[in-house]
């Protein structure tokens, strides 16, 4: 999707892809394994600057990267806390930023301990992904994590475990901003994000009943969140609104997510624009929202048989107004294959446009 | 610019270009001359679906593909009345639709006679492009065609030259159109469109005072254009506003045009995705308009050194939501390089943001 943005403005975009895919094909530079280094590094010598669709590229070459003297945005030190979650709470906890309670754990009596201080119910997290599915659990007994636990005693490395107080939200929200290397900051309105088995299945921008205080307080949050740990690019910050209305912060990720997918057809600059613009060090664009209301809904699996394509007639004649976007992905079962946006002053007749559309791409 | 459009719907889209620019670059399947017979052949055998970004692919290869089943469009019995502008006047008059006073002239007797009869000046236009310029000239004296008659005299093809009255108008408007093969259409509002030395300037969506007959009169030309001549995909018609406010078709472009650059931003549905959907013969957008105004205008030429790129960071500092799309073309005099869109509710400005941004641009 950084593609038609890099397009537009005639920025010249190579890509190091893991597979030849659609995508890839069409502004492909190479195929390779970011996690090898003289991949990355022949890339690198291409370019003028690097930047990045996921947070897994490893350290180690992003920091030799840095050495050369490439331009990384964001840079490793910021992306450390986007791939490790037990360093993102540390360092924002340092920070004086909200978040949930939190503990680092090494073995199953450290955790029984905080989940008798929690109510008998905690989320346990892997630091870094790679574990074990997603890395996230609830549990309400210490040796759920069991697993867990022997994989990290097994690892060379060592670790530990994230454990966090279960939050009581009403709602789930998420602050979308970009900033520059030379410190400008921009936020999108604060969304509200809807997870179904969690996965982020709808956005509603602006978040409904987010105007003065909550808005105000969800940007201030996520432009601490970036200055203070030296973001460069577009950052969401993905919150909760807890019953007792504070925001806690969840999950940070660096890059253009889902949270913002709204923005391309319902901001005055979409998320990935912005995020060129950023991490190339051009001013902001405008963050203004185009629609009283937009609303994203995810493609989730896609068709049982067939392409996205075979159902253009359809959703496309019975919704000539809602924005489609096609990731070219083969259908499979949870896949984000695609998204949709539509735009318009009655929120609910937004929302009913939109899953209505994505419905028309799924069995 | 049809390639952001094709990525968002998953579209796989190839380029056949003359030469390996960059915008071929990010799609490229082929560079090869669209006047050769054997690379368009070739070229077609690998895609389901033949459209173009000009209308110069010669009579003889668009029937040879139609003969051999290649869907093309749009085809090449509408695409004739784009390459001839004599036989488009006169299908344009057999259709009674309202076009400038004309005639075909062999020979500056017959000009002398229709200059006698039109107050002493007229228009003289070839045919067909390729005689000399842009083939379009006011003539005062029927021996100012002189050159033009005796380049006919030596065509082995023969031919004629086109005149035209000389037509008071008070500004050109422009009517944008979609038509799918099935037949559906659609029309975005009337366009104001602004010529400097002959050339498109800026663009103003919708016409000013155009609310009520005149954007209906506009709207209904265009579409007896494109069902009276059998045009798919994206059709703009030039249209005069005469001072006695009637409408005359002055020129028809029959692909994505200038004068609906505005609708990339300032539409639901971007000139360059409706075309797509028209060709592919999928359900046609939403043309509702996004703001209040929307102002297009051209960068010609670019800046004196350097590239567009150098100016980024004056222009997108000073003008953070105004949208620039940058061709990627070398800077040249007179050459279209790029445009910006303004939108917003106060006309007076957004034309100057519109044109303030692509000041930047230029020397």
């Amino acid at each position: 999707m950084m593609i038609p943005a890099a397009v537009n403005l005639g920025i010249e975009i190579r890509v190091l892809a893991e597979t030849d895919g659609m995508s890839a094909g069409l502004a492909a530079f190479g195929v390779g394994d970011y996690r090898n280094r003289e991949v990355v590094l022949a890339f690198a010598e291409t370019v003028d600057v690097i930047t990045f669709d996921h947070e897994h590229v490893p350290q180690e070459i992003l920091r030799e990267l840095v050495e050369r003297g490439v331009a990384v945005h964001p840079g490793p030190d910021a992306l450390l806390y986007a791939q490790d979650k037990l360093l993102m709470r540390q360092k924002l906890s340092e920070l004086g930023l909200p978040v949930p309670d939190w503990a680092r754990v090494e073995n199953s009596t450290q955790l029984a301990e905080f989940l008798a201080d929690h109510g008998g119910r905690a989320v346990v997290k892997t630091a870094r992904g790679g574990y074990d599915g997603k890395g996230v659990r609830v549990v309400r007994h210490a040796h759920e994590a069991d697993d867990w636990f022997l994989a990290l005693a097994e690892d060379a490395n060592g670790g530990a475990l994230l454990v966090e107080e279960l939050v009581e939200f009403k709602r789930e929200l998420a602050q979308l901003v970009a900033r520059r290397p030379s410190g400008d900051i921009v936020a999108w309105p604060v969304v509200e994000t809807v997870q179904r088995d969690g996965v982020c299945a709808e956005v509603i921008a602006p978040a409904p009943h987010s105007s003065g205080r909550l808005s105000e307080v969800a940007e201030s949050i996520a432009i601490a969140v970036a200055e203070g740990i030296g973001v460069t690019g577009v950052m969401a910050v993905e919150l909760f609104e807890t019953v007792d209305e504070r925001l806690l912060i969840n999950e940070l990720a660096m890059r253009p997510h889902n949270s913002g997918h709204w923005s391309i057809d319902g901001s005055t600059t979409g998320q990935f624009e912005q995020h060129l613009r950023a991490v190339l060090d051009l001013p902001l664009g405008g963050t203004g929202a185009r629609d009283a209301w937009s609303v994203m809904v995810n493609i989730l699996g896609g068709p049982a048989e067939g392409s996205l394509m075979d159902r253009y007639p359809g959703a496309l004649e019975a919704y000539p107004s809602v924005k489609v976007h096609n990731y070219g992905k083969d259908p499979r079962p949870g896949r984000k294959v695609g998204h949709v946006t539509a735009g318009g002053d009655d929120l609910d007749d937004v929302v009913y446009q939109a899953r209505a559309t994505a419905a028309f791409f799924q069995d």
